[in-house]
């Protein structure tokens, strides 16, 4: 019993002596930052290790991951991003470096479907673009912490179709389901766009194996995009959800926060639009208040 | 400063909510194992994030460093092993599943040069098989811990020529600088071999890149590999290093142990060889005992 306390202490050195010796080798970095990188990196990684006491079928396994995932990647399709995504690593990265100022608005991931020159449409204009869905008016203001309304702040907004296809995923060139616009001098924008579903992550890689054999669903809540920027104010990127959702809790990417879930009031055939436009067949609407923090 | 102080505290508490909600959507995994890996794999990666406060650029940039070098590893390339190795991922998961056992031999990386078919040697023959360098007598027995011979214990030897190449590197399909032999009825085994020389990993990727940013070189200090089985017995991979070889304190994947560094003695062209082959020019010898631990 002695003998194997005294072993298990020189295994446990040994392993301690190869962490520090590897973290060591960094030291030599000329960037001060690549540095802390790479040594808390190492040690993370190491202390993963030694606590599972990974296997060496382990570890080949993990290298099929990776190469499987790396295979799988490109111009369209992102498997670290997902990988990502569903470690919670990607949310946790907009939780660091979006730290709550006051009452600005949350900020959640990104996700991969955003387009850089998406059409502008103006205040009260259509953003469905041919993406189909139920009708969704959606509106609301633009201001800083102190309540001061802002003036023509860019708002990106950017959702999939009723089935839950995003544009980028139709195998054509068509926009759909996207566009920008300005908030007004009272701050105010407005704009109709589509009733959010939920869709699934693409799940028939090495991230969907993770997930099938964790007992995950690959499904995201319904959400809709925003990325709102403003000179002198800290960029936002959000989604808003929709309030009674059952995946609201079990969001695969881990971006649902409470504070953006919102009331979508359901409303009737042939009840009347704000903007008079003539609907067929039933719309909703929400309101999304989006509270801007100071920049850095 | 108590404002500071209470946003700080929340701030942190919301992280770690967000990586204790991440680790529960792992409970569902029908695997024990899986479960465990998983868990513990997110707590170590959300730790991680947090301590340097991972900024979306660089969250960026290791996205892009994956997806490199998932597209540059192929059947000859394997990316993801050397950046493993040079984060001495590998040698930790060797540490792990190799426990000093007694007197027995250490172990150190397999690298991604060994051959499953390398031709047999008898023992006392050349595995060189046409690879350039010095020759190399090497003879040694193998015992288990008890120092009794073990008969018939399966030897794979493989090493880089002069040049620091491998035979799978030659880009034709000749087999050199690598066999199998087996220990003899005392457990002897010899074979003239070449003496090894320092090679770089292959550093023309993201993985070289980084060892360039961190002022690391890519050189691994000379070395033999051997992998040795035998029923009963606990499998052995591992390698010898060469005595006085100055690459030895910074071989750039960690592989070095003091235990296996051995003597290497340079003789003088004409010095009468051990088994009395006629060898033009300079030769060196060394001797490894290997000492195989019980399996289990
Ligand atoms: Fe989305
Ligand atoms: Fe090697």
């Amino acid at each position: 019993m002695a003998d194997g306390e005294q072993a298990a202490r020189e295994q446990a050195a040994r392993e301690q002596e190869l962490t520090d010796r590897v973290a060591a080798s960094f030291d030599g970095a000329d960037d001060e930052r690549l540095r802390t990188v790479l040594q808390a990196l190492t040690r993370h990684l190491h202390a993963f290790l030694r606590e599972v006491r990974l296997t060496e079928d382990e570890w080949h396994k993990g290298i099929e991951f990776l190469t499987a995932a790396g295979h799988l990647t490109d111009d369209k399709r992102q498997e670290f991003i997902l990988l990502s995504d569903v470690l919670g690593a990607s949310m946790q990265t907009i939780a660091i470096n979006n730290e709550a100022h006051a009452n600005a608005t949350e900020a959640t991931v990104f996700g991969p479907f955003f387009v850089d020159d998406a059409p502008r449409v103006e205040n009260g204009g259509d953003i469905a673009g041919g993406a189909t869905g139920q009708p969704c008016w959606v509106e609301g203001t633009v201001t800083d912490t102190a309540g001061n309304p802002v003036e023509g702040a860019r708002i990106e907004v950017w959702e999939a179709d009723e089935d839950g296809f995003y544009d980028v995923q139709y195998g054509d060139d068509r926009t759909a389901g996207r566009a920008h616009l300005f908030s007004d001098a009272d701050g105010g924008y407005r704009f109709w766009g589509i009733t959010p579903t939920p869709y699934p992550i693409p799940h028939d890689g090495p991230v969907g194996a993770l997930l099938a054999a964790s007992g995950r669903s690959p499904l995201r809540a319904a959400h809709l995009h925003f990325m709102v920027t403003a000179p002198g104010l800290r960029a936002l990127v959000t989604h808003i959800f929709v309030r009674g959702d059952e995946l609201l809790g079990s969001d695969s990417v881990f971006g649902v926060k409470e504070s953006l879930v919102m009331d979508f009031e359901e409303l009737p055939a042939g009840a009347p639009t704000p903007d008079g436009r003539a609907v067929e067949g039933t719309w909703s609407r929400t309101r999304f208040d989006i509270v801007l923090a100071p920049a850095g």
